[in-house]
């Protein structure tokens, strides 16, 4: 049974299904819709602009970045997702010198939800498969 | 609604409380009414004797090692949790010379259930907080 006020999972999943097309669609203009103007990021309050601002920022380091839900799991208001990245960064990701190989990774993310807006994410990135895949790739 | 032999979101919550509980009181013996006899761990098929060893390998480079769930979704059959430790490495962790020190990390992992018992697992661990902790209290 929901709290009153409370937001159901089957909601819940289905904005974060239109908050990653917005990504993928590279809208920033319409993220406001799906992120809160008081965000957090792992514990620092990136605020909405500065979230954008990470977005940009790694849509500049990897152009074909596109963001796939491998699996979710919801409990109201808490979101996790594995997403499953298959990319070609164009220089360095995370120090390493990938220089436009194709490398798959995946993160692991938590959002909590106030409403249909994301007011806070955990997220944690497997950078040592990237770190594998360079070194592996780079001994060929 | 639940297709036929599913087992709920409130369900497999409860087991994964008891398996946390399971692994804080190292009943290793227990652990097979947690974990299938063929679980995989990222990919690789530990099976339930290659799960238990790596346990107890955690348990011996951290003795104080205590599993917390910090945030839980379910949508079964799939459970997400991540784990928030606050410990003291014995000697060396990811490599890094932790050596004693109190360390805080977290862990995200995914889990799909078959029944109420994993049998499979997708997990990354927040290496690089770790280091960042390394680095920040040897320079003091």
């Amino acid at each position: 049974m929901l709290a009153e006020g409370a937001i159901g999972a089957g909601q819940i999943a289905e904005a974060y299904k239109a908050y990653l097309t917005c990504l993928n669609l590279r809208r920033w203009n319409d993220l406001g819709h799906f992120v809160a103007e008081d965000v957090k990021h792992n514990g620092q309050a990136f605020g909405l602009a500065g979230y954008r601002r990470m977005l940009e920022e790694d849509v500049r380091a990897i152009p074909d970045l596109r963001f796939r839900a491998d699996l979710v799991a919801v409990t109201s208001p808490i979101l996790a997702c594995r997403l499953a990245f298959d990319c070609t960064p164009a220089g360095a990701l995370f120090g390493l010198p990938v220089n436009g190989r194709r490398i798959r990774f995946g993160e692991h993310a938590f959002y909590r939800f106030e409403g249909l807006r994301i007011v806070e994410v955990w997220s944690i990135i497997d950078r040592a498969s990237v770190a594998r895949q360079v070194v592996s790739e780079g001994s060929d």
